[in-house]
């Protein structure tokens, strides 16, 4: 890990890098295709192939969270302290509505726009409840197992949760935010928000919780060998 | 290895996500277009990376079977015990099931349907048979060459199989059983489970043939570099 | 490197399987779209995850060369001796024809047809030219740095090549003759067959030669660490 | 790395086939459907497989910059001497038109043609800027953290940008220059290259500059590590 300013504006950049391209991704697809499957392929495309840029090349410094639930998921696990916590979900959603801000200045559409497209009710917010639960679940036994492999299971994951779930797996409330600020293919009201970021929140703690029993044994055994108590 | 309760709920929770992954994928690749092979697509690409990150992060657990084809070739290997395999295949079934109903409930259809897609005959069966021995083979030889690699290889060879076969390459009775009780995209019909199950299974003793005889002389040559007689 | 017998049938097998791979992928496709470019999208995810498969968990037993112009490549570099040399190709060309049927009879179709695509003219060849320089480039460069990823570094050459160059890069003598036998997307007709090869074996021919002279400095450094005079 | 000549002819030919390819299939692409979308992912993969290819198999001769830009960046670090940048700018330009002549030549057009395609604006070179600065910062941190990783992570950087980014992210002056001589899908003219070029510059010394910041204490640990003051 880097020291807090440099871990920051990991986050920060990261996060921005990650909306810009699901945002522009979205933008790019609606101007090229009428064949809404098609437009969800090249938007999955690119967020999955970013994800394991930006988790590799950042990681080492911020540890790659671009997620308010993840870091509050490490600070649960006592991996990320309160002040620390704080720091990163600020930067996470700074750097999210900058990333909108850039993917529309690119496509030289209003810089901030209120997103009319509604996406609500139990099965959406269930969606994003196991769409996050899997990206907890998948980070977690990721950095257990093969800690190397993380930003590709992460790009993986969210490759599939895309389309396995009928919300298209947001799964994260600094994204979230973000998109109700673009009135484009990858846009949610702004009134539609508190419904998903709740979803994502209690999908990662089912994450966690499950997780946390699955993983013991191994844990136990991980820490036998290396002599711990 | 951990120890039973963990495994017994890897296999489930890793074929309950798989399945949801082929079903929901379905699901949403058919609601957003016409074209046949674009829906295909999109199944496709969730399918193969759901299936690297499952075996990656559970296969330290359990395995990582979510197969009651492939469990049976380890049980006939000698790697699995008897016990141990009937709650495995247990397991499976049951998490399939429950990806269906996964599946269903987040894009608000009722919870279990009867499907009405036909899928039988010699050429379906042959599919099933060839879809599965190579399956086996790619697990067999997998593990014996590059360990590390498997969640890919397995991956990648769905994802090629589901274009390569007629049956777009079921090869897992358990999946198989829970795609009976979707009437979408990806569903079969009940009545044509038996001739695909046991194409399955004919298809897996193949390749377990094979590959024990291909692998026999790679196997001696590690045996004796380790100094076993 | 494994005795003969396996080492002749893993040829045979992982050409079958390729073959069946490029061919059934194809019938798969026309099946489902009538979108050229969609249909040749799943053809070449299909071959590509397929190549990373045979070349990963077959190489460790022969090689995994599934191509004529790949072991006259070995054989001119001393890398393969005559009598091998000619068993490989015999296997190929053989397992080449079995995939061929083994997807006709998937997709229940006459297990050989005549194929009927006219695929000739110069710049055809110089396609198929250019497609055989690169992959011989690609593989013996492959081997010299980064063994182990020789298999992907072949998918992914072939998933490029298959849009970069006008004949969809065929760049196998073995593949080429199982695909004049299917009157399907991948087929080609059988007179069109002497002047893709001819230009295959150009192609490999100008690869090893250029290699040669790129690798020379590096496999002196690597000899003078070695030791070797 | 590998004495000059051999360092030159391999920026000379992995910039031709990179940009073979980046022409060829568009070419091909839009030879198969009227879909953009459709078109643009096959132009995508096709680039990004290679890439991934031509990176690993080169970069032990010459560091596979195949791009002005990259190459200018590592002489400003001190990493590359002027002589040998001049050098690699004059290989890779050349290179880059071969590699126009070589598409067209495969696909039996006229091998120079003049592009009609406009791409100017403020919303274009704030594409290209953006695309190269992230371009860069990939590459200084994969180089870091990763090096193993860089042909891959370069590669999925690359996809994602075609998608994110307005102008499909050129963020190559060599490859720009020979994009105007195609009057395909990937054209553009000529007339627009200075804008293009300045923003690519300008973008890569942002990424330049902020991650000699961002990655600066990860250095030091690292010079500490080793023991050097």
């Amino acid at each position: 890990m880097s020291p807090l300013p440099q871990r920051i504006a990991a986050e920060t950049l990261g996060t921005a890098l990650l909306v810009a391209t699901v945002a522009g991704s979205g933008i790019m697809a609606e101007s090229l295709t009428h064949d809404a499957a098609l437009a969800l392929l090249g938007n999955t495309l690119a967020t999955g192939a970013m994800l394991v840029v930006l988790i590799t090349t950042l990681g080492p410094i911020s540890g790659a969270h671009f997620n308010p639930a993840v870091s509050l998921m490490f600070a649960l696990k006592g991996d990320l302290g309160r002040r620390d916590t704080g720091l990163y979900m600020f930067a996470q959603f700074v750097g999210g509505i900058a990333g909108t801000v850039a993917a529309h200045a690119m496509f030289a559409l209003p810089l901030l726009q209120a997103s009319l497209k509604a996406r609500t009710g139990g099965a959406q917010w269930l969606s994003e409840g196991v769409a996050t639960f899997g990206l907890a679940a998948t980070i977690l036994a990721g950095l257990r197992f093969e800690r190397k492999a993380v930003p590709w299971l992460v790009g993986l994951y969210i490759c599939a949760a895309y389309w396995f779930t009928a919300s298209t797996s947001f799964a994260n409330p600094a994204v979230a935010v973000a998109r109700s600020l673009t009135d484009t293919f990858s846009g949610i009201r702004s009134v539609d928000l508190p419904g998903f970021i709740l979803a994502e929140l209690a999908g990662m703690l089912c994450g966690l919780a499950l997780m946390s029993w699955l993983l013991a044994p191994a844990d136990k055994t991980l820490a036998e060998a290396e002599g711990q108590p």
